[in-house]
């Protein structure tokens, strides 16, 4: 059950099934309860799991203002009317947090302790984010892209309120497809998916993302800065040193939906559903592992489509009861699948080991 | 606002913009309101609209069952679970009911006086018909595949309480690519919409998608029954006499969802949107016609799929005040467009009109 208790909005019930577990009520993070989803490519927006990292932005719609300012020719300061007014995108997008499967490090990662659901899927509807750009006018020099949210609070090392910022490479800003996005799901972005406006880059990582979007500040340099810099790259011991990445795209990963870890299920045929999705690619094949058995492939439902996950099905057999363990591996159209375990680092990133449940066959 | 008064559930209210405009609450009969549509193949499920022909049958989705009997090799009883666990299929469809615009015949037509909101677009989830069909194994001699919905009540000119049942012929049900579905938008069926489940007979108008099924029954003649020869068939009056033909697929149809009918919009740039589709064949292209200027091609959003709306949208300009008529006309890649006028016919089916709004430009 999810208590969007942040925004002082009333607790919201989906019944028998949950479609949100909360970790954090302050700041509001909740994991999308899997075993709530049951088809379609996407899902209705209070199951989409939330990730923030201070208390929720309320803005006026009516008094919004999104400013492009840094080396632009033509500073633009837009209001969502002004958004409304310029041709529009929409796509069907998956955002994942990269902290999503922190939980299965070993030894563990301090963070949010993100099962394998801080993944959702929805229809993002707003203006082509180069359509922006284009219309603001990149200067010479530019070189990399803020985007500032309304979000700001405390941080590990930082003696006053820090605001959430991040910042794509002008050429990434370009070329990513990303929109400044005003609807999910064909409605207005609820409050706590950026309300009015979010910046959304499909197959990133979501911190790339930014909610309650208010500033586009084109900069000639590398931007720093405690999201971009202190946080959200992959630090990786290696060879007795420190290696540290960004973290860019989501990694490859299938998630097993039905049966439920801990769950039961009859004898006979066992029907294994799930998603799958990858930053880099669609989706090339899932591959589907009962007990020790030999990787299987799994069929795909549905059109790929080359931003949102595609579900997959699987029927196992099993005619004798007794603890059944069930894996699933995603392999994407570039060739990148998934790993056995995932390479440990530091905050726990792009947790995307193969996933087991391990069900009680009666 | 919507009142779901029929089921005794409370009043949905979707805050300043609407979702439904409300016709009859008992039955429940709701159109979509078009301006409250931002953007997205997709719409949310408690803006779709509903039209049902009697009281809503409530069913337990634990003791639902859907029997497949007649004409076939082996009688099915099938129940929620058992429909889950077949191969999945998931497909986004716009449904419409076949008096859709009915309003605007002239001279008038009784009946819902459906002005154009009464189409909606959802992702459906369940088992192809045709796999139905197959485990069931149809016999020789069968003609049509009749649907039973749970719902009935009084028709005229019947003494007692009429089912709500349809068919299709052999070959429709099995090339249709018809959906047993039992989940809407990622969520399991909403009462008003056939829970737990229900028929989706893509690009027909939706008097085929049968909500509440419980019986397929397969038999060896064309069916006869009041919704099938009474009710969802043109009559024409030509020539003197009258020409009959079934209700089938939807006709091609643009809708103008901004700026609305009667409202007022600033001078200068005026942005023109909506949504497009056709039955038989993808929207090849929408034009647009301010006052009684030339038709001109609007800009198709997204990618065209097979069964959904598209959106479109166009930048009028009009520096001077006054008085702004607007229409949009959807052609299909079957070559089929809108006519000025539909034709008349007794019951005010397939009413897809040019539709024009006009807005007064300050």
């Amino acid at each position: 059950m999810c208590a969007w208790a942040a925004a002082g909005l009333p607790i919201v019930s989906h019944g028998a099934e949950p479609g949100l577990v909360v970790h954090r009520e302050d700041p509001l993070n909740c994991e999308t309860s899997l075993p709530a989803l049951i088809g379609g490519v996407v899902m209705p927006s209070t199951h989409f799991y939330v990730r923030n990292h201070f208390a929720t932005p309320v803005l006026d719609p009516q008094l919004y203002q999104l400013t492009v300012t840094g080396l632009v020719e033509r500073p633009l300061c837009l209001s969502l009317r002004d958004l409304h007014n310029l041709p529009r995108q929409s796509l069907l997008a998956t955002l994942e947090c990269a902290g999503n499967g922190r939980a299965h490090f070993d030894p563990p990662v301090d963070g949010e302790q993100w099962q394998s659901g801080a993944a959702s899927t929805a229809e993002w509807t707003g203006v082509p984010l180069v359509d922006v750009l284009n219309r603001a006018g990149l200067s010479a020099g530019a070189h990399d892209v803020v985007f500032r949210g309304a979000d700001s609070g405390p941080v590990d090392g930082a003696t006053g309120p820090v605001r959430f910022e991040r910042a794509l490479s002008v050429r990434d800003a370009c070329d990513a497809g990303a929109l400044v996005a005003y609807a999910m799901n064909g409605e207005p972005l609820p409050l706590q998916h950026g309300r009015p406006v979010r910046l959304i880059v499909p197959g990133w990582y979501s911190v790339a993302s930014v909610k309650w979007l208010t500033e586009i500040d084109v900069v000639g340099h590398p931007f720093e800065a405690f999201f971009q810099t202190n946080r959200y790259h992959y630090e990786y011991e290696r060879d007795g040193g420190v290696v540290r990445e960004p973290v860019r795209l989501q990694r490859v990963r299938a998630l097993i939906v039905e049966p439920t870890d801990a769950g039961s299920v009859a004898a006979g045929q066992i029907v294994v559903r799930g998603v799958a999705w990858s930053g880099a690619a669609p989706i090339d094949h899932v591959d589907v592992c009962v007990d020790d058995g030999p990787w299987q492939v799994a069929r795909l439902v549905g059109e790929a489509r080359r931003y949102s996950w595609q579900w997959w099905e699987f029927f196992a057999h099993r005619a004798v009861p007794g603890t059944m363990k069930v894996r699933a591996r995603a392999t994407d159209e570039a060739g990148n699948t998934q790993p056995e375990q995932a390479e440990w680092n530091r905050f726990g990133y792009g947790g995307n080991a193969i996933q087991a449940v391990a069900v009680e066959v009666q």
